[in-house]
């Protein structure tokens, strides 16, 4: 079948508006390691998808679901080991502080279920979020979520806080003055919240600003910001969907900001593409949860699901994928910084582990974005066999989030590509 | 790992309230058509778990996993086969005005999406809900599960109306004259969201009403009951989480019923136990939710649950499956009919396809509910190999529903077994 015929065929039977990439669309049909294959034979390095975290159909993670499928997939009434096996192997990855789990199958479900968690333990409403985010698609989820349009949001329980760019930083501030404006912004919203009486429940961000374009975080902005959540008698959410698994060059994106989230949500690279998602929490959040609300999900927790997440968590470990996005990482940073050297397009590079950011702007002077730019670029990299995506608030930085096992040689090829699209602009 | 182990390990890593069935939890490990086997080798016959409809680890099921899984699994930002031939092949059974699908991997994300789309294309805010109900576990799908405890809603957008029990009818009416109290409960909620000023978004029921007890549905209640919706500017969204796949000796579970869903929601034994769920309506519903949303769930319809999913389809077909629980769905009936005969614990029996409650009452001219005897009854049939639960708003409904290559040598173990217990009782 033609792609017009797929793309008919789509729009007549899942209706419109249906997220694609690409102005010509890609038709997938087989995923290896950092590859993808279409349907004309023609393959792809993959410099965006972070599900398959450990590679596409890496055999590990395929063996597992294969063979634990053929054994038993059931609900979690029945007592089962692998899910106690994977609790044991992931908790162990956290500060001991963070010791209970519950586990269900999409991150949205996790940051639905963390919200809850936050309110019910502190008996308060208001969450803070960024004003450019997106944490998921449930009806209390998508209240945080503006990044794709107005959150419509009358409820009054969410206040949203300036993301913190240092790049168009703030008042044009920088170092300690820059971090002090960020947190004060903290600060304001906690004040918005106590006028208007409603009580502070918690913050709930992405440790990385993944989705609000993975600015260079203000030295010591997270951490403060935590501290005033705290001391206004709300607990911190760290949304490590995107940002968890090794992405960083850290098992997970907290680590290094001197700050220990009171719960965390997982979800996406979990299982490299089976339908897992975590909370984990302190173990009296969870306890306060479980004991308030009869919760049960059917899927969350099957032995199918966490023998997955467990064969990528032992991948991970075993293949060495956290000193591999650390390593190769930098090295793409080193590349990326010497193509901004050469093209005035690159405003910003940004990058920890392997997760990019690129912000394309018009005018280095005046940072401003250059949002049909990023565009082409990604759909002219697509033509040339490398593919990625656009993220952050103006549309105009470049996200790049390939699979783990990305070598040195996968980024020569990514940069060299690159250097050759922005050449030819 | 013995079971005392493995339960200390299990409230230590996921903390308290994790529901588990029966007195004495099973440790299984190996499931097998409608057997399950636990961790000492010892086999029950499996009379609950609907989920793996097509039978336990059904080889074509996963066959159809592990292949896709060895090729590609990735997200609907790409195009791909599998969603569209499994969107075909599904929206192919139901009345041709619903002919749009989306996909996600919770019945609560179906749920969830499914009260939004409501909501938006009627620009209502109320929904009408059963008071013994459970729909998932969103924060919003909660507000209406009252089931499991009181649900604190304090939005005035939720009411809820007496399930149509003919058992404990209400006011001990009959025959049309309970139809008409029954909807002129719905005519009364209507009444109370207009007297409060709330617009009507619809209503939200599983069609065979399976939570509240799985009732003998007075005569055209639900026909009648939806048309008052529909006369007030409401929609019906059935949820067929549980009554889907051919459970009900039909494929759905509103059919027979005269009439037709505006939105209906679909999990559970979807794909026999892979996190697969999904919303399927009107065409210009999902087109209007997906015009104003941007709905996107990176795991929602990847081409290994699509894949898993259409071997479900194609097994209950090419098997008769749907057939078949009709056939020995009659048989269990007669069966437990003749149990009625004999065990006075035995209020009132009901049955679709191969979906059976027992309701157990201590006096029948009473109808006293014997929650006690009903907990005894489940965990003696346990100890003697056959695996059930129980349900309903009182918690004295046996709740049965074997996958459904359930076989009549299968039935007259249940059947036999049950009489011995109720004997020994």
């Amino acid at each position: 079948m033609s792609i017009e015929q797929l793309l008919e065929k789509r729009e007549r039977l899942l209706g419109p508006n249906n997220p694609l990439f690409y102005d010509e669309p890609l038709h997938l049909v087989k995923g290896e390691g950092v590859w993808v294959t279409d349907a004309d034979g023609r393959r792809y390095l993959d410099c965006y998808n972070n599900v398959p975290c450990v590679g596409h159909c890496h055999p590990r993670v395929v063996d597992a679901i294969c063979r634990q499928a053929g054994e038993l997939n059931t609900h979690t009434r029945y007592v089962h080991v692998n899910i106690l096996t994977y609790a044991e192997k992931l908790l162990a990855t956290f500060d001991p502080t963070l010791n209970r789990m519950m586990l269900g199958c999409t991150g949205s479900e996790a940051n639905d279920i963390a919200m809850r968690m936050a309110k019910l333990w502190t008996g308060g409403e208001g969450i803070i979020c960024t004003n450019a985010t997106y944490h998921g698609n449930t009806d209390l989820v998508m209240r945080l979520s503006s990044l794709f349009g107005p959150t419509d949001d009358q409820t009054g329980t969410i206040e949203m806080v300036p993301w913190p760019d240092s790049y168009r930083a703030l008042n044009g501030l920088k170092g300690e003055a820059l971090t002090d404006a960020y947190v004060a912004e903290i600060d304001r919203a906690i004040e918005r919240f106590s006028q208007a009486g409603v009580k502070l429940a918690g913050m709930l961000v992405c440790p990385i600003y993944a989705n609000e374009g993975l600015p260079n975080i203000p030295d010591g902005y997270l951490a403060r910001a935590v501290a005033a959540v705290r001391a206004a008698g709300g607990v911190f959410i760290a949304d490590e969907v995107q940002s968890g698994f090794g992405r960083t060059g850290r098992l997970w994106g907290h680590e290094g900001q001197g700050v220990v989230p009171d719960i965390l949500t997982l979800g996406k690279p979990m299982a490299n593409g089976h339908p897992v998602s975590a909370v984990v929490a302190r173990g009296e959040l969870i306890d306060h949860f479980r004991s308030n609300v009869m919760y049960f999900n059917t899927f969350g927790g099957n032995p199918v699901s966490c023998a997955a997440a467990l064969a990528v968590l032992e991948v991970i470990e075993e293949e060495g994928l956290v000193a591999n996005a650390e390593s190769v990482g930098r090295h793409v940073l080193e590349g990326f910084n010497a193509l901004k050297a050469r093209h005035d397009l690159i405003g910003d590079v940004r990058g920890k582990g392997l997760f990019f950011g690129m912000d394309l702007v018009l005018d280095r002077d005046r940072k401003t974005p250059a949002p049909k730019e990023t565009s082409r670029v990604v759909n002219e990299m697509r033509r040339r066999g490398v593919i990625m995506s656009s993220i952050g608030e103006h549309g105009n930085v470049l996200k790049m989030r390939p699979p783990l096992p990305f070598s040195k040689a996968n980024a020569d090829q990514l940069i060299g590509t690159l250097d050759d699209v922005l050449g030819d602009l």
